[in-house]
């Protein structure tokens, strides 16, 4: 399902090497390439395109995008197993009082392995089979965090509406759990394991969540999606609730780290909640198609950044899945048993409004960065977004509005409804 | 101060005449181009181009950038008098139980006319004569609601932290209110009016302030800056407080607009109130230079669009303005006597997460567009944002924090603190 891939992977690639571009097709490609930067650096000059992507990767004038040489075993993972493997730099300005507190962290997209009509046991199996290699040349790299895309131990059935993909769940401590755990210990590692929870002692009730596991295999906590989606063909509503875990922020030996899980990206409170908290690094494990999110992708997490002085990392899963029986999305379309294209294009965004560019929207990947997590507490001392909140104003407003009978605050022109 | 400025007004200009390269100015020119999106029509080909832009502004695959032609006289105006007119249409769904709602909206941004040390009077009449023929362009395109930038009648000096800039402030109903209510009458039109402010009957306190001019000429009401800056050269704290007048919004006959003003944009919160209220645009004029806040302008208001349902009006003013007497920025820089470059950059961002190319970096401009309002509520039945915020949740943790012994909610590693 990844047959319309091109392979632009190089950073310093040779721009002079102008292709014919093709129609946009069923995917939503763009024009053949796999993303914008890749496109604009293939078909801009090279003055233009570091000019161009000055500007889209929010970087101010004069500043150029720094990437990272990763190790030979890294590289030749991500060769011999096609995934996309790119790596940079977020830098700090440098202070006097403490030193740069830089961590290398990884983000890692996948599409699913086997068919949907394979067993389930072989299906959980290929995906871990084809997880490791990638997880390998994270260790290799020398990463601190890796985060995976939720529900990454499934095919993302929740379009369907049948039950029979709950036995993909797991408590919070199984297989899926277990499997990460070994390169927590091996890579002293932290993970973020986004999975389909089995919450054996309420019930076997089904949850969305995130398992913190720790640098040395332990498990420090976890988090259950807050928002839960209903629009399209996301019909996740019919298998889980809204989580009960508040707004965690998990402390670990390489810094403090929040989940806001797929569809929380939409509500800035949610982002808000994780900053209140602490939180130098969000995680956002996401499963999201082209047609329905994709222009708001490169926006939600980059504000989230910026108003939070915090780093964000997106994930989203890559391919497309399709299902043994078919489904509607209530739009009125034909039905249909595949759920689109899931645009992987994971990236970093940084409290200072850059970013990275994004991985491939067709391939496996890894994305790392090095980010020094100084420039959190740099950005809230150098624009003083806390400070200037008025917090007070709006814990105010949102505890009159949850009220029945809340009167919005409206000024009506008073020659409104006269007649002329 | 607008000498750096490039003819690439036409939307439709021949994509083939590419220039050559200029290195990046101080001001943060791109390669000579007023805007990405000029710099992608003029270097690559019409379909790449095409494709290129489509990601940029947000459209989903197929969708394609509607341009407005505008009569004659409006063209006139804006070629005799060198300002960039630019007119968009952002459609939504037909309905069948609703005819479409569709306003006309324009943005106004301008650089200062006269220099900083000319009499403060005449400095306030050369922008009343500068921008007459930017709002009769907009009258004779029958705009039905206009807004200005912020404190459009006067140069940016509140870098220089001298009060004597204070002269320029004007009771909410002085003489700018007067000028433009003259307009209001003559093309049946609103215009948000955003002033220094004068408060006669508060012991002539100064404020930041937005006035509602209806229709018909009259006062609907006024919005004070509800979040002050305090970073680089933005020294307004010196000048005003934080605004007393809420969140309202103003119920005009066409349709619910309110005014969020500069600073306010970084505030996710603030953009939250507005749309909690009830706003179908939400005018966001501002004055901010490039430096600071260029990587953020293409995302805060885009995002702010999607998560509220609602249309946004950015404007920026441009140019760069040079004051009599040197201040410092507090960066340990040199001393200096201009406040950096406006970059201007207006435009408009839709709920559906597309947004219209933007105006000149350099030249004044007129950005008008088509906003069928039926697309907030077709947003917000497709997404339910509002139905997944679960306000509560965050009514209780902002009551929570606003409390000095407020506690965030953190799960520590618990061999955080032990020894290897």
């Amino acid at each position: 399902m990844d047959n319309k891939e091109k392979n632009f992977t190089s950073e310093n690639g040779d721009s002079s090497s102008k292709t014919t571009p093709q129609t946009a097709s069923k995917d939503g490609s763009i024009c053949g390439f796999d993303s914008l930067h890749r496109l604009l650096q293939a078909c801009l000059s090279p003055p233009l395109f570091q000019e161009a992507s000055r500007m889209l990767l929010g970087l101010n004038c004069g500043q150029a995008l720094e990437t990272i040489t990763l190790p030979d075993p890294a590289a030749a993972l991500a060769s011999k197993h096609d995934f996309d493997l790119q790596a940079y730099y977020l830098r700090a300005d440098k202070e006097s009082l403490r030193e740069p507190r830089i961590v290398r962290v990884g983000l890692i997209q996948n599409s699913i392995s086997l068919p949907t009509t394979a067993p389930f046991s072989d299906q959980k199996r290929a995906i871990f089979e084809k997880l490791t290699p990638i997880i390998e040349a994270a260790g290799a790299s020398g990463v601190n965090i890796i985060c995976l895309q939720e529900a990454w131990m499934m095919p993302f059935a929740f379009c369907t509406r049948e039950k029979r993909w709950c036995e993909f769940a797991e408590p919070f401590d199984g297989e899926s759990t277990q499997f990460l755990q070994e390169f927590a210990r091996k890579y002293n590692m932290v993970i973020v394991n986004p999975i389909l929870e089995r919450d054996i002692k309420h019930g076997e009730t089904i949850w969305n969540t995130a398992v913190i596991i720790g640098n040395r295999g332990n498990i420090i906590g976890k988090h259950r999606k807050n928002h839960i989606p209903r629009v399209g063909d996301f019909n996740e509503s019919t298998y889980y609730m809204e989580g009960n875990t508040g707004h965690p922020v998990f402390e670990t030996v390489y810094g403090k780290i929040a989940v806001n899980i797929c569809y929380g990206r939409h509500h800035p409170l949610n982002w808000l909640a994780f900053g209140l908290n602490g939180a130098e690094i969000v995680f956002n494990p996401s499963a999201t198609v082209g047609e329905l999110s994709e222009p708001m992708w490169p926006i939600e997490a980059r504000n989230a950044a910026i108003a939070n002085s915090y780093f964000v990392g997106s994930i989203n899963r890559v391919g497309t899945e399709v299902f043994p029986n078919p489904f509607t999305s209530g739009d009125g379309k034909p039905e249909h048993a595949e759920f689109g294209h899931f645009y992987g294009s994971s990236h970093f965004s940084a409290p200072d409004a850059s970013c990275t560019p994004s991985l491939s929207r067709f391939k496996d990947g890894l994305m790392i960065s090095d980010l020094d997590l100084n420039l959190c507490r740099q950005l809230k001392d150098k624009w003083g977004f806390r400070m200037t909140a008025r917090y007070e104003l709006y814990a105010d407003l949102l505890a009159r509005y949850v009220k029945p009978d809340f009167e919005p605050q409206v000024i009506s022109d008073p020659l409104l409804h006269k007649s002329a």
